[in-house]
């Protein structure tokens, strides 16, 4: 376990001369690592950090606040990276033995200056997810380069830590003993792992009634304490935000502009991945849409600070029946959101009233990106196709695959382009619905009418079999074929 | 995603003057990286890799094989790796984008030469797993420094995946076209993975009867073939026997010595992560005993080739109700065991036959460590208790943070010591035991008999709480004090 050492190197200032904080983050003690501020998203307003409102909602307009880092914007300033020096940097971290050099979100520190010191920042070794190639559906598809980048494989199982571990060493650094959200999945698993990590203690609100204790087994076994009330979740979540602004309590709900700093840094990695070209496409499940409004801020930060020559398109992929984003695209330009009430059995993403909308509608129109829809069979059936391929993941992650087969179809997707798949959440989240597929219970006829053959063909359910070798090998021979 | 050159370093041979293979692997084309052989464990017979029978016993005594390498022991021959060399190696390989080298199995491949080719290689990006640094628990056990080594980070949640990668490419390699394991757990899962990723087919034999869907999700969404038998698990694995001796099926149960080889290769994360000054003392749940007959090898190689000057004291623990080998070891010195009838909820160690007990004996024996084992109630405590700094892990897991308490209460283990707990799967693997624990439904009274008070406090169930601001407020006023 070593200790983190003063580097320096060409084409940024050397320590002893310079005024600003270095890129390098807290390798140089008395300053301040801090160089962000807040930008409200409606109505531009600009904030310190310290001055945002516990329920982070702008007091001029309610929209919600993005991170920014004004001196990035300077030329030759003293604040703005040097490419060259940040791509060697992050890769030689990569090398190094010291904690936040580990972190596949702390290894970038220098492009989210958040904390007034990386001191406090707070890991428990999220990123650095692997990059698969997905050979067998590419060719099914007739597409050269195919990969799923599988944020997943996450410590808490969901790409929420990316986010998670950059709020909460905010919440740590600004002195909150207490860290809360209104969540009954993927959010309060990894909130309260990464408060526990940090010695904070964590509130979960939940509505009262027809708890899915599965979903809440990581929630209670990282410590949370936990409230079933007599609400539904938007009445949960409004409920926290008055508590928020009445008890010195964090609000790490996805309105917390932290939280997407943090998921904005799988976009380095899939950049450094491929050696800073950039995959042409980037395919994203959509549900709260931070995810989404997150790479597309980290994408686009690269190729402002010239790390990369361009961004990739954007597409953004919902379930049919919680599809309010495609809507807003297809009516009325994502201009405005009309909620919906959202119904599917990917759970991480059946949302009807996206916090983060207009963020990720900037990051499809800006990129040429798409935004669809697929149906519960599709999902079901590009969930198996993945992990025939030996990738597991949760329900949401595989609207990616069957977003890409509807867009290839359409002509939109080019056989010679290169296209990453960010999986969000690992398999054993929802071990219920792979079981319920294979068993066959899953899906109704409504749902499955015209597809029937090809689900069948990727059930995989447990058959009862004779004690002897020639009943088994009898049963492998009617699967092969 | 680039292609791996050719690497010369200091210290090894130049590769147009060489007849022996490159430490460095595949590096060079022409000759094979082949340098094993297999020596039974029992009567010692050697034999080639290729010459084992398809159910991996010793043909003359029926015992298990153990890999070797016997260039190794030659002090200067060519096939004798370079310490130095190594370290730098292993370590520059963790910048580098090359498939192999990502893998925290495979960047060590010049100690697992088992492959004719390490082109034939096959990962998911497994190992390269967190060591978590345990401030509480160590501040409550007094002792300085307590690590926790983090292998159900692994691509399918358990430990078996570094060593799934290594028989997985060796079944490969050999062109075998179907795998088979008996098993309902980790091992399914974690086969049935690598195999959909090498393109081969995975067969999982399990009991008719009370099937546990939920440890049975994984191998169907990696899409293997399962068959239920009328038959007990015993009766399953020799069925599968059987089967393998007659069709060309390759045998994945632990029994396979490959397996052993990659779960080798977190002794040298855990070595290099403290600079290769290894910790005082290794701490292992105890089930089939393959993880720390495999971590023993690792060390013992490590010291064999000078990597390392002494191997860390080795201790299995395993749980009350499924403790053959501490009967073994106080009985009879480990030179006989007689199978328990196995009773823990800790499924991933309820074994009551486990295959590799004679290695797993050598290993504490040889390391000076110790075997012992702990209640229901302490792997249920201890298993909050990880979760409380924000580590989840499966039940058996929790047995390592439960053996070091007593190993700490008897005066085994000094405070100035360097403690790493070996966990074993996520604790996404047994949602079911968290919520049961935090509902207070798990335990019975007798088990709870004496520790009432410190599973009250550690206990996180849900509330049921009124809509109000003040009532939730009071319940963290009450949960705090």
């Amino acid at each position: 376990m070593k200790q983190a050492t003063c580097v320096h190197f060409a084409g940024t200032h050397q320590c002893a001369a310079r005024q600003k904080p270095l890129p390098a983050g807290n390798l140089c003690t008395g300053m301040s690592d801090n160089l962000h501020q807040l930008r409200c998203f409606g109505c531009g307003a600009r904030i310190k950090g310290a001055e945002a409102r516990p329920d982070f909602r702008c007091a001029l307009c309610g929209d919600l606040f993005e991170v920014e880092y004004p001196g990035w914007s300077e030329r030759r300033g003293h604040d703005r990276p040097n490419p060259g020096a940040l791509k060697w940097l992050w890769r030689e971290r990569r090398c190094s033995s010291e904690a936040l050099d580990s972190s596949g979100v702390w290894r970038f520190r220098e492009l989210l200056p958040i904390l007034d010191n990386f001191g406090s920042a707070l890991t428990l070794f999220e990123g650095n997810t692997p990059l698969y190639h997905l050979t067998r559906a590419a060719k099914a598809l007739g597409i050269d380069q195919l990969f799923a980048k599988h944020q997943g494989m996450n410590p808490t199982g969901s790409f929420k830590d990316t986010g998670m571990t950059a709020a909460i060493s905010v919440a740590k650094e600004r002195g909150f003993g207490w860290v809360a959200c209104a969540s009954t999945g993927n959010t309060s698993a990894s909130m309260a792992a990464y408060a526990a990590r940090a010695g904070l203690r964590s509130l979960v609100l939940i509505p009262d009634g027809k708890i899915a204790w599965g979903k809440l087994s990581q929630a209670m076994d990282y410590g949370a304490v936990t409230c079933q009330l007599k609400a539904d979740f938007d009445g949960c979540l409004r409920l926290l935000t008055q508590i928020v602004n009445e008890a010195p309590i964090y609000l790490l709900n996805s309105v917390n502009p932290y939280r997407l700093e943090g998921q904005k840094t799988p976009a380095f990695e899939i950049a450094e991945a491929f050696d800073w070209i950039v995959p042409d496409h980037l395919i994203v499940p959509g549900g709260n849409l931070g995810n989404s409004s997150a790479l597309g801020k980290g994408f686009r930060e690269l190729h402002e600070l010239g790390l990369v020559a361009r961004m990739p398109r954007i597409s953004v992929i919902q379930a049919a029946g919680a599809n309010p984003l495609v809507r807003s695209l297809a009516e009325n330009d994502g201009t405005a959101l009309e909620p919906v009430e959202a119904h599917t059995r990917a759970t991480a993403i059946r949302i009807g009233n996206p916090a983060s909308w207009r963020k990720a509608a900037r990051a499809i129109q800006e990129s040429g990106g798409w935004c669809l829809d697929v149906t519960e069979a599709e999902i079901a059936m590009a969930k198996a196709e993945l992990g025939a391929e030996g990738l597991g993941c949760e329900p949401a992650s595989a609207v990616t695959l069957a977003g890409l087969k509807k867009l290839r179809a359409r002509g939109a997707v080019d056989s010679g382009e290169t296209v990453v798949l960010v999986l969000t959440g690992h398999t054993l989240k929802d071990a219920d619905y792979t079981i319920d597929f294979h068993r066959g219970t899953l899906l109704n006829a409504e749902e499955t009418a015209g597809v029937e053959a090809e689900i069948e063909a990727l059930r995989r359910n447990a058959r009862v079999v004779d004690a002897t070798p020639a009943a088994v090998l009898a049963t492998l021979k009617d699967r092969v074929g």
